[in-house]
């Protein structure tokens, strides 16, 4: 199986802003995708990233595409023999065995569905279909998916679902994995508290330097 | 498999007070109930309601318990032939399958952990365990399973990983459900729009009067 993994190497995570600086946020962006690599090569299939400008990620084969993401996903859809993945770089709680549910999944199109109506992952084995990324992109895909006659269907994985976009998003990190992007975030100060039932993300700045990438 | 569900039937959901009266958030907490105990019941198992006050459902015994919920929980436990399950009550994107995931995974605890740090379901095999919520229970759940020596296992899953608590978790319920609490939300006017690359939930009054249970 071929996996494509969009990485935004310029401007990633811009809703972490309120917690990170743009070069903390280029930086554990690197640490997430390095996370989804290493699941992905865990079940035996082979990453390349599409990046937007330079990056280099052991285990990777990386290829640059300065276009929108959907743009950069079709044109990789479209040179790849099927079935094909994609998964997003901003899933740190991803792991092997999520993946090759995934991937073993019946279906002409499998979807993993986003929190808020996103899609983290999928895999396509029917030429006809085409992405579409933007909000709610899960429903969109459903639609892409019938429209060109396809069966389409859907894993059902909490560590597929969680991708990490707000700073509410970062006590999952912290919970769930123990991957460079944790380990990032617990370098950078950042812990959780618990208040009004579920755990909210602290940041710590006492004797840290930024984590570099 | 012997399968508790803690139920607030005075004042349930109150982080859903920005957008629904109490009146109306004790309908929508039945609503999800009935998905629970009907995907409960589809899976073979029998469940149980530990109700705080009066509450009938169609399929489920009622179990009167006033106390808090981890008193509560831990008599039932304490009172049933192992294996049990505790299952929470706001789970409305949970189906049979999920739920038989979780019923058949290995292990003497299995744990189904909630965004933020919960624990939404878990199954106790070990005499010992005692359950306690509160914000962040999924790692003192761990903890506890560990100090009775009992193996601790987790099941990935989105529809037992996300519980409805706030007004952002309802568009999730209609993205991935069309059970009875879905079916509540529409009648009550809510939608979602897309939004800084997720969907947020919105609500129209116009012409419509609140869903009764």
């Amino acid at each position: 199986m071929h996996v494509f993994i969009p990485f935004d190497t310029e401007r990633p995570k811009t809703r972490l802003s309120p917690i990170f600086t743009a070069d903390e946020r280029r930086s554990f962006a690197r640490a997430m995708v390095r996370d989804v690599v290493e699941a992905v090569r865990r079940t035996g299939a082979r990453p390349t990233i599409l990046a937007t400008g330079d990056v280099a990620v052991d285990g990777a084969d990386v290829r640059a595409d300065d276009r929108p993401l959907t743009d950069a996903v079709n044109a990789a859809l479209d040179d790849a023999s099927l079935p094909a993945a994609v998964v997003m770089a901003d899933l740190p709680l991803v792991t092997a065995d999520a993946l090759t549910r995934l991937f073993e999944a019946s279906g002409d199109i499998v979807l993993a569905p986003g929190l808020g109506g996103g899609t983290n992952a999928l895999v396509s084995r029917h030429p006809s279909f085409a992405v579409d990324y933007h909000g709610g992109s899960y429903l969109d895909h459903l639609d892409r998916a019938a429209d060109c006659g396809a069966t389409a269907t859907t894993v059902d994985s909490f560590r597929l679902g969680v991708d990490v976009d707000a700073p509410a998003d970062l006590p999952e990190v912290l919970l769930h994995s123990d991957g460079a992007a944790s380990e990032w975030l617990r370098r950078a100060g950042v812990d959780f508290e618990v208040s009004e039932g579920r755990v909210a993300p602290t940041r710590n700045h006492d004797g840290l330097t930024s984590p570099s990438s």
